[in-house]
């Protein structure tokens, strides 16, 4: 018992520092003026995300689990709190910009605090705070995707459309055919069981019905997505969503986010500045909205959650992780019989049970040992600054 | 064969001449400006309602399937198209108040025209048209419903507080006690097949795996509704979703729509005018946002919607139909294999399968014949002029 | 004294009776659901003229001065104030249109009963009432133009583009060469002093210092214009004010409120109906930016109210009143010595002295004998749906 | 001839270097982060000050008159203009913030390049282009001056309230008792003449003619403030302009800006961070709309901006200059003969001439040789974060 409680704390304590480092790796390119800059209500600042997620293992495990542990600096809890209203109020999320104290140095002090005495305080923590460092540093990675597509963002707002480094991620190019893959349909399960991590919303595995239906091998291309704009996609009202088109009248939206016409041919906004599209790397940074117009003149079909995840397996289909995250047509649902993790961060996930459609699979900015089939990301219909993709999905 | 299409125009010609006047039986009680006023963009003036329905069938009946129809007014497809991208541009929504002309009584002779019209063409009509014309009627009952719904809400807007009719519909009070119905689960059908008239969102029939569960026998009551004001649950927001908490915050929303706090309770706003609420009659006028806090502050949750409709048949259920829509937790989506009707009225339904939530069931305000167990009515969650109430559900 | 008082009172009758009947006749052409809409905050509903007009009687005269009146339905005064915080609070602006009820009728034989009891009152009001329905006879003036306006704003958003009346005021042409009457500047008295009536911003009367200046002889017309938009004016932002290109750009504005272009000219909406432009009547409808970078456009500028009112009397200026209100580069401020109206009317005027211009002369939707050399006019900059247009000035 | 020009160099070139100098020292506090950040889109960067007024004169002096010059980064053009249209296109004002690149020190490195550029190109430069550089010496002063009260504005969001330097600039109190020094009217000149420095705008010089009125000895103080509030000031509409009454329900306003309530009295944000107010000090932070309601509360009147200017030079006025910026009840407008400098700083000035009202004297952030008696500032009557404060008027 107590030799396995060592070896999970080796595991736990290495997982922790791993993905601590991890954040300082992705935050040294940064100036202090970038890592301060909100672009938007819906990105925050990079600093703030070091912040928040030091503030998350600072207020739920360090506080009420380290005997004598003081808060860093009390004022924090306000500023760093995203949006536990059990851990009381917080600074509106549209200000988190306007943070330009504590200095970029201080925050990275503040985790060093932080790491220091939480690697202290490991192997005496009881089992329900060691969940919380787990779920904290899955937390952490989250944001860490947030922190590249939320600096991407802003450098895409930025005229001289800053480099944040040459060897930035992207979605990797697949120039095969677009094959479909057929399923026969039936009773599959579903959502997570067992010993591994997994977030609460993911949770009980269960059985779905599913009719026959077949996705796509691949993910849709830039070619593919500039053949649909030349076609009039973003002029044909039918093709949309009631919704979407009236987001798109609204937002006069012709192209994929970040999209630019060049002479003969596109640009797009990228981690390693501006660059010209790569026609067989799949389309990015595309909404919900958007998705589903394409699947629609397409003739297919954005997929259910459940067809993915029942699929995910097979080696036919590619591009299932690591390139875009994939628009399901599956609202984001409480599964049957789910349960909100307990205490304040049963808030995580089930107060966003609304409006929001869950993709699957993975992109080029997460971490690769974050992914997983029983994965549920999820954003409104029109949001488009991360690294979203579609698969086609069709009835057979 | 011939006396099968003629017993068959009879009674749809029954049932087209029924639909029609019961629009004018509605709009009797209403002076030209009541039925000229919009009171927000959510809402149609009445006299929209009588000239979009007589536009459905002259636009999409006569026009094309009548030899020599000419339109009444070539203008008023402009005017009261409501928002068929197929057939064309169409005045603003939140502009439908400003049409001070036509004339209520020039939108009457315009229904008298059309009516004499399609009377004169239902024998020789094709059965494509034959089907839209039960289109047109069904379409109709619905406008009906929100006829008095949007007059409903503008009333509530004048504090003389009008009075539209004393012999006005409302949810019937059930003074029963609360009870569960229990369903084992399993898999069951849900849908529409067969014969009768259905909207295509309604199909395909198909299978769906249910996990065990249990339906309220009743819908929730004023009574109830007001011990959760009482407990305080429109200050609590830990019992809200993340969007529900900030619509109560920035509407600051402390009761269902209508509800007045008086010396010694509460009243309401009905067809009848301003009344004291009744405590056994079910809370009505409710967001799904209102319903999930309640659900979740009673221990329960909502409905999915193939749970109601899986118990649909049950007599032990009261106030299924007849008294208010009741929100289920599911998202209105296309169903397995769901195909848009072919033409403009494929924009019917599938173009609005996001953001929203499907209601069950019917209201004291749905006429008696458009209600079935398959209907799918859907909202935005925030909305809440229409009779919406509440029915628990659990797991079991 | 005694028949000095009767034959005042004759006069003040008659004001009174042909002031209300005027109102009257203006409604006569409406119906009641043209009499109840509202087309933007800005303007108002006929009916809701017609009944605040009635309210200021009731309210500042019958009920304080009358023994034993009793108001007509004490629910108005919430409805029918318009801006007044003395007289308590009232509906928000922006809903007027929602008023159904009361209806048109009833608000007829609301101004009955009030006008019937002011001519029972008038003799014995003493002298300080017997001002305040002065007072109201003109503000009923002012309120006969906007109905008048206002309705031809509302019928503006109508695509069926109907007709008041056929015979319906228009600023009448001049097709005069435009000229410039000089003025040698030096100390000129302006504002109002002696019996007659006058608002209280238009006291006291006092000398001003100018220099020496020229007025146009004429208004600028619709061919002026046109060649102002052939010219690039709207398209130009070296000619307009930063809050007036700041405009353009965000309302997308192209040509004066209410002109289209057709197929070999330009159309404007009048209460007429949608008609042709006259080429040398006045160009109307025009906001303060839009006339403020036609003169600049021209080498010219617009006139300061001092200058306006200086040579208000002169033969050789055309179209001072009955055409257009014309617009002044002079904000709308208290005089020196200022001193607002006892009593709620105090209300009247001086709290709007803060971000509007003065407009001097009338136009040809005002009572004739409404218009004075003194009068002041005010509207903010971007606001154009009166009768409102250009006279050139220039330094000398 | 030669050797005034020399001594006249010399000068500007002290001026010149000095006001380069001061915008340095003023940012020396900041850091990257501080400098990038913008609070509201009233307010910039403190890095964008330091950009643009380099730009000014790179683009106006530099680069059409200095043979060779080469602009140091050809983008800087659209990043740094403000709102010259005649320089072509500009970054959205509202997105100043999210320039994080260039950093800070490129900033200062580009300052170095442009003032050794001019430093070098000075002795040559036509008469036109030196008048160019006194110009931008004084507008570098200028936004000397916003770079503080951006800089406050920003701070004062930071719930940390961090101080800029505890030796920062404030208003001075002054214990006096209040006074009123009369003033017979009659004609007086106000405006600019003669050889030294003024904007366009207070140009040219002109005869007023006056009524008797009074100017107050001093400024209104923060005890003076505070009793207003404890009056009800912010609760009585019958104080306010009807805009001014508007922006209190809407935005809630209860006090000064920056002012919060503590135990025992009030606190207010400054450039040393938060403290309490002293008593004796000038209330500042305060819009026009304010203003204006104070004085009516205090029986006065703010003061007309050809009296305050007629009375600038009396020893028995204090805190004329140096305190508080004093609104005046005068719109901001062109004077008699006004004309806009050549070129595009002409758009310096009179494109703002709508909407806005004068303030005189200087404040506590202006730089001391920057104020003079003709100076006229203006703002929009809702805008407060400027160090703007009240001296009352009256007539006599």
């Amino acid at each position: 018992m107590a030799s396995r409680t060592v070896s999970q704390s080796a595991s736990l304590r290495e997982f922790f520092r791993a993905t601590r480092q991890h954040s300082l790796d992705l935050a040294a390119p940064l100036s202090d003026a970038d890592a301060s800059a909100q672009s938007m209500p819906d990105a925050s600042p990079a600093k703030w995300h070091l912040a928040h997620t030091t503030w998350f293992f600072e207020t739920f495990v360090l506080t009420p689990h380290m005997p004598g542990y003081r808060a860093f600096n009390p004022a924090y809890g306000f500023l760093f709190n995203s949006y536990y209203e059990s851990a009381g109020p917080r600074l509106r999320r549209d200000r988190r910009g306007l943070l330009t104290r504590p200095a970029l140095a201080e925050v990275l002090a503040w985790r060093t605090h932080v790491d220091a005495a939480l690697d202290r305080a490991l192997d005496d923590l009881p089992d329900a705070a060691r969940a919380l460092v787990t779920l904290g540093c899955h937390h952490e990675q989250q944001h860490q995707e947030l922190l590249l597509t939320d600096l991407l963002h802003l450098f895409s707002e930025n005229p001289l459309a800053p480099v944040y480094t040459e060897d930035a991620p992207f979605p990797a190019a697949n120039a095969d055919a677009h094959d479909w893959l057929a399923h026969p349909g039936g009773i599959v399960s579903i959502g997570h069981a067992g010993d591994g991590f997994a977030f609460d919303c993911e949770t009980p595995r269960h059985p779905v019905l599913l009719q026959p239906f077949a996705l796509g091998s691949r993910l849709v291309t830039n070619a593919e997505w500039a053949t649909f704009i030349d076609d009039g996609g973003y002029r044909t009202p039918t093709l949309w969503l009631s919704d979407g088109w009236a987001w798109v009248e609204r937002d006069d939206v012709t192209a994929p986010l970040y999209w630019q016409r060049e002479d003969g041919g596109w640009s797009t906004m990228t981690l390693a500045g501006r660059r010209s599209i790569d026609t067989a790397a799949p389309a990015t940074h595309i909404s919900y909205f958007e998705a589903d117009a394409f699947a629609r003149w397409a003739g297919a079909r954005l997929p259910r959650e459940a067809e993915w995840e029942a699929m995910a397996g097979s080696p036919a289909l590619s591009q299932m992780f690591g390139a875009c995250w994939q628009w399901t047509q599956s609202a984001y649902a409480a599964y049957p019989g789910f349960q909100p993790a307990a205490g304040a961060v049963g808030e995580y996930n089930g107060k966003f049970m609304c409006g929001q459609f869950v993709l699957k699979g993975s992109s080029c900015a997460t971490p690769a040992d974050h992914a997983r089939n029983t994965y549920r990301n999820f954003f409104y219909p029109h949001q488009r600054w991360q690294f979203t993709g579609v698969r086609l999905a069709k009835d057979i």
